[in-house]
């Protein structure tokens, strides 16, 4: 069963599986730099549904769906459901899940929620209370920009420091069975907030938080960045990458040569249009269902990989009275072996 | 560590103790008739803030330190936060608990978020994940009605099936200290959804979710209501709470004689002009952390209860775009003795 080490890391000594994973996005994440690895690409950003909304909670369907497939499992052979997203009252998982016929936990932590809810899957999978729990997470640029931003149709010009929240869902079952990757460690953040109240900046705001939690998980399991062979970040983006790196290098801590950013990986900055990268719960939700634990999984990719999935805990209201934007980071620690890194 | 029995219902075999509860009101609640219970009463709905919004964060963090200034404790020893509200990306526990420097597990589960969080903290105290948890969850008539419905100044008619947004808050600290309440076990509930479209009859949408979580537990345990003193559910107010009886009674199960509704014990419905009773993530967080909870630590009251908050899963977009509403219902089970039930 889970403990404390330290000020906030509870390790779960049992190593948690994450069984299998699945990621689903639409045209423009399919023409990314990570579109064959994307389980599922649909043209349509509309799922075939009516409205955006409801494209978003067959996109968690979808991711759903294909992971179950791919670990062979049926949704009735799951104990619980851990899910998110951006959406006012979190429709896009409410209505996502409304058929599973399995006990749903609902859960809000902004484009963290992939992570939050990794975590709390692997400490009730490391205790006991489940075998087989689904985490799924999603956003959409369409749902997000015009209860975030403005209507599409208005055609709001960005500025360099926007981010683009991704059209995507990942999903991932984890599970008391032993199957790489293992989760070694789940650290929960705490709230961060310096002050920025761009809400086009949300990686200057989140980038404080990723710092926090990442120097808790350093000084409370005794390691540093070399014990990582990748330290994955939620969707800081461009500016938020650079202060995150700036902010740790002060103290003393340099993760520059490891460190990769969902919301860099998932675009072509370059050619796709998207400012300063991607961003929202689909973000690190499909990279790490897509990209960092398939590879882990086959063994290709890093044997050891902490994910940071940010979040910026704003809303247009809270903005809009005057107030600034709290952040906040969870991080899980994989390793490719199922040997105890604490 | 909690342990699976039956199809959903985790038993927390170290009964977790609700070591102390608060709960925060303003006028409406002062005069209803748990007023008295209340640990903090407002006249000013504000609370001193600017906006509602920022009313309900500060509500939110009065109830956690009246809570905890009666257990004796600090927030700093304090393992983890969980925390829900009904606003749009859960702003008033994202602000409430920015400067607690505590770990913060944001949730979303509607008017069921208290139970969902209290569950969480309970399985997480069980497994040794953390020592003390704070469980808050709050919702503010004003700032419910201008995003839920209509804006205030329009005066817009209510349907007697209509229910109370409360402007209440509560927390509890779940501990693994010896002291009653104790927590014996959780039951988190699968989304029912029988079509009910009418955001003005939300007790008729939630009723099916009660239902269902009551009975699965009920199979689960190998118990009946005779084995509780008290069935207490969150919010289905007057046309709710009579169609739970009715669905119960329709598997042969009679709830009627020990049956309660946080949304119909926090008002007079005769002399206070709240429809069909009370709603609100506050109204579950607010009756049972002034009423039930303290009755139960003081060896006052019922010698077993079981709490089931629910919620409707529903947001205006998905009412607008046709969609029918979502119930959860999330199920904890307390007792007087440490002794255990199953």
């Amino acid at each position: 069963m889970a403990y404390k080490i330290g000020k906030d890391t509870l390790v779960t000594p049992s190593c948690p599986a994450v069984l299998s994973t699945a990621a689903v996005g639409a045209q423009k994440e399919g023409e990314g730099p990570l579109g064959k690895e994307f389980d599922l690409i649909e043209e349509d950003s509309r799922f075939g549904q009516e409205t955006w909304e409801k494209a978003e909670s067959k996109m968690q369907e979808l991711a759903c769906k294909v992971a179950l497939g791919k670990a062979n499992r049926k949704m009735s052979g799951m104990d619980f459901i851990f899910a998110g997203d951006l959406l006012n009252q979190c429709i896009a998982s409410a209505y996502g899940a409304r058929s599973s016929g399995v006990p749903f936990i609902g859960l809000y932590g902004a484009c963290s929620t992939f992570a939050e809810a990794l975590a709390l899957s692997a400490v009730l999978v490391d205790g006991g209370a489940g075998k087989n729990v689904l985490a799924v997470a999603s956003s959409h640029f369409c749902s997000a920009e015009r209860q975030y931003r403005f209507p599409l149709e208005y055609g709001g010009q960005r500025p360099p420091t926007a981010q683009w929240t991704a059209t995507a869902a990942g999903a991932a079952i984890v599970s008391a069975e032993r199957k790489p990757p293992f989760i070694q460690a789940v650290c929960f953040g705490r709230i961060q907030d310096l002050g920025i109240n761009d809400q086009n900046n949300m990686g200057a705001a989140m980038a404080p938080a990723a710092a926090s939690t990442i120097k808790t998980f350093f000084e409370d399991t005794g390691t540093g960045p070399e014990k990582y062979d990748l330290i994955l970040t939620g969707d800081l983006g461009m500016v938020g990458s650079d202060l995150l790196d700036q902010l740790l290098q002060k103290d003393g801590i340099d993760i520059a040569n490891r460190h990769q950013d969902c919301g860099l990986l998932l675009y072509d900055r370059e050619k796709q249009q998207v400012e300063a990268g991607a961003s929202g719960c689909g973000c690190a939700a499909s990279v790490a269902s897509c990209h960092l634990l398939p590879h882990m999984q086959k063994n290709e990719g890093p044997r050891s990989a902490l994910l940071i999935a940010t979040g910026a805990l704003l809303s247009p209201t809270s903005i809009q009275q005057g107030e600034t934007i709290p952040g906040i980071a969870h991080l899980v620690c994989f390793t490719a072996e199922e040997r105890r890194l604490f």
